[in-house]
């Protein structure tokens, strides 16, 4: 399918306008790289976006991340970039302001609950689920698998047992969980389908009175559970008079039944929280991937000259995959020299690789996906003798990511009031950076996972056993950009009040501290970071490693 | 009326609970202490509470603040107190807990919103609108008056028109503002009715076509506005078939009809934003505010001996009466010696006024309606040498409120966000204040106005022109009480950012402060606070009090 073809199907159908999700049917789900209908008409391989193709042009919703890849990556003449979250919100208020009133759209990419709030909103709109216009994919089969409770640290009738003490109330005869995650958790099962993400993407029926589940996927098979085709699940409802609950935020509007209750997604919070063997796990893989990172950083050290960002991506792969347990990234890696740090989640190809320069900065920002669990770290370090401004902002982002980890909080404490403790000291400088501070990471799943994150508007209390991301950042268009991030999870502390434990072990470059910016309190936070992360991976290396890093663990 | 001829009715009437809330029709609005309900049914006089009477006993709902106060003036044998928010929802909550399911309830003074929220979480509760049990007074004619341009900025029918423009797209044919204080600012009037606060209490209902607007309320009469009684407004209603917009967030349940519709209360959003005379006016009345707080501060320094909280409540209240301007206080003062500071919102009466004690910290919370605006300052003050504790304890509360007067922050940034900046270095050290850390403030109006403020639960973003204010505190039960508060006004600067200006000018008592606690940014913060205060005060100080003033504003 071609931008071209779908303004004919346009006239044919008699609409205005067809919008395109970067999504599939499984809703705020990651996809793989052939499923991108957006790359695939016009060129943008960023992980969000909207595209709409209407009577009066092509306009790219993209969100502050994704500003200057999109300028890169387009033909500017056909398209037109819009700044603006990429949601249904803002796609049909640009609409309505060009008289565009006849909208197509994929009724399994959008969320019943997305769609009914919109209605409400542009009531002079007409909607029409059209199906599917961008070039589908057709899958291969594979076999899931059953997660090892030696891992998950529960199975998954001690899961469902949970789960269903949270519904039996609802007098519901079925649950429909639609969100992959979930599913996956609460089933316990993984299987090698995206590239990035071991979670299986079906829906999951689930029987309240037999207790018996029932996967809905179109190319999954399994040993351990009943899966049947997707189109038999649409079957099933449409004739359904069974009342049956299910959470409208991540179930796709083809599938409204009126047998459908909305009821938010229990296991989203249970998920959140990690019990001991989970976190024990994260533990565990983040020392393997601290010693992974810690390799790649002494290489570079001494082998950077003459070396790409891609040459960079390539060794921490190798690096990664000798680790026991590995079992693939958990992202596709940015390592961005310069002025390509400064493009928030630029990821190096063939077009853009550029060569690492005397002087520069180098944002790395990696992770992996570990039997035992998930990891996301993000180091900027200097190549050469790094300019002293650059030293200054990196101390910031220093100082912004220790008023967080360094944090003691109530319970119940909101991500947008942490997000604030990372931000307040930058914006007394007059900058910002448009991105969240951090976000929920699961164990052996979503590196973004929900419901916690410490963002503008996230409005979740934590708890203890969350895992989080924090990751503030410095970016400054055609120069460079900076951003230190670790993961974390919640402890409860004597006091009652909840920490931040680093899970993330890899020394900050030193180099790019100026001690004199730091208080007290953040040398001794710096100090007690790296003294753990020595402590942590110096068995696991050999005396040449063991020897540097102690030197990059020393205290300052 | 009294407790026992409520339990007699509830008989008669054949219902097992009554439910007795602090305020009157004017929900969420201060009130007169003659027609405190609670405090004459059971002797407990905060500002906030709710009493049920039932079968199964009484229960007094109180929040944090007033913890203490509750537990020393009510008759424990009698009446149980509960620590919780008092609201409708944990009322409720305890109620079905005890098996009390019909309960009578005075229809005026629950809102239409909260009554409807209510029923649909308690499905099986049955509720009874019985009118007034508790005690009415009966109230004076008062006249209303009206406000002048030079301190309002702006007459009735610029508001009119800038509120209308926000109104013609409804298509409804009258608005109704129930707020009190939207009564007042819209129509540019005033009263001396309320103890603390100038406004009217009314209902304005505002013909949309010919713009004519009248004023239901049962003690005022008005040369220059169409007044009449209450029950007019009911039948009004009743017999309406027009279209009637009104916020059912403070519109009382007994005056629901089919003819209203709801529609958040625009005047609370365009009041919070001051216009330049407001901001001056706000200035100007906090210097003379100023000069009598300061005057207190000298006179205690050199006559608290021997002197009470109520001596100091007198004092304080002759010192801003020779001020210019002044109408009334903003309410009641609270001086509180000792263990009385820990009582967040104590004010001494004739039972538990307490001599002020040599070692012990003063705790001044109070205010001023000046015809050009409203004051509210908190100074926590040692009487003789206070105890390296206590100092840290303070110097801790002053780091707190630098903390956010100090902040720069972006547009919209919410009350909850800079909330957090405060608490966050507390946090950290183990402890927190059960109030919000800032308030907004009118001007000339309620010294606690809506919608912004910082707080927990408070998501309303910050603009420009808006008028807050900034108080942290830390309380030790037996022990003391601290707390500084400043009003502050928000101001774009030239990077786009928002800052707070100072509004009060009342220096800090620096024989509190350990200065190596403090870090540059937080020293240079406090001279400069202090600087402006003695600039702006100077001229209208004898050459004495200047002296005293340049001492006590003397960098650190």
């Amino acid at each position: 399918m071609s931008i071209k073809k779908i303004l004919q199907r346009l006239d044919e159908r008699n609409l205005d306008a067809y919008i395109i999700t970067h999504n599939n049917c499984f809703l705020g789900q990651d996809i793989s790289d052939k499923e991108n209908k957006i790359r695939k008409l016009c060129g943008f391989s960023g992980s969000s976006g909207m595209l709409v193709v209407s009577k009066k042009g092509c306009f790219l919703f993209v969100d502050g991340r994704y500003e200057l890849q999109a300028k890169k990556e387009v033909n500017l003449s056909q398209i037109t970039i819009v700044h603006q979250m990429p949601n249904l919100n803002n796609v049909c208020a640009l609409l309505v302001e060009n008289g565009l009133m006849r909208i197509g759209f994929d009724g399994w990419c959008f969320s019943i609950a997305e769609m009914q709030s919109i209605k409400l909103c542009y009531e002079n709109i007409s909607f029409s689920d059209v199906g599917n216009w961008a070039d589908g994919n057709t899958p291969d089969m594979l076999q899931i698998k059953e997660r090892e409770t030696q891992y998950s640290g529960e199975d998954s009738k001690q899961k469902c047992q949970r789960v269903f003490k949270k519904l039996k109330d609802l007098g519901a005869d079925y649950c429909l969980l639609t969100a992959a995650d979930s599913v996956s958790w609460l089933l316990n099962i993984y299987v090698r389908d995206l590239p990035y993400t071991p979670i299986v993407r079906g829906y999951a029926l689930w029987n309240l009175h037999t207790k018996k589940i029932t996967l809905f996927a179109d190319n999954l098979q399994s040993d351990i559970l009943s899966v049947k085709p997707m189109y038999k699940l649409a079957e099933f409802l449409h004739e359904c008079n069974k009342r049956i609950v299910c959470d409208f935020g991540t179930t796709p509007l083809r599938l409204l039944n009126p047998c459908l209750q909305h009821v938010k997604d229990v296991c989203q919070e249970l998920k959140a929280q990690k019990n001991e063997k989970e976190i024990w796990g994260m533990n565990m893989c983040h020392i393997r991937d601290g010693v992974a990172v810690v390799r790649l950083l002494m290489w570079l050290e001494k082998n950077w000259q003459g070396k790409t960002e891609l040459d960079v991506v390539q060794k921490l792969h190798e690096l990664r995959s000798e680790q026991e347990l590995f079992f693939s990234e958990s992202f596709a890696t940015i390592a961005a020299v310069g002025a390509n740090g400064a493009v928030v989640h630029y990821q190096p190809n063939e077009a853009t690789n550029k060569k690492l320069e005397q002087g520069k900065l180098l944002l790395i920002d990696s992770g992996g996906q570990y039997m035992d669990g998930t990891t996301d770290v993000t180091r900027t370090i200097a190549l050469g003798v790094p300019a002293d401004t650059e030293i200054d902002y990196f101390t910031q982002v220093l100082k912004a990511h220790i008023a967080v980890a360094d944090a003691q909080f109530p319970f119940a404490t909101t991500g947008q009031r942490l997000d604030a403790l990372a931000r307040a000291p930058m914006w007394k400088k007059g900058f910002d950076y448009k991105h969240g501070t951090g976000h929920g990471v699961a164990c052996f799943g979503n590196v973004h996972e929900g419901p916690i994150g410490i963002s503008e508007k996230n409005n979740y209390g934590f708890n203890e056993g969350m895992v989080t991301s924090i990751e503030p950042g410095i970016y400054m268009e055609n120069q460079f950009g900076i951003r230190i991030e670790n993961l974390y999870f919640t402890q409860q502390q004597e006091n009652g009040f909840l920490k931040f434990v680093p899970l993330t072990r890899v020394p900050i470059d030193k180099k790019l501290i100026n001690v004199n910016l730091l208080n007290a309190d953040e040398r001794n936070w710096l100090n007690g970071y790296h003294e753990a992360v020595y402590y942590w991976l110096q068995k696991r290396l050999n005396a040449e490693e063991k020897k540097w890093l102690r030197e990059a663990c020393a205290p300052i």
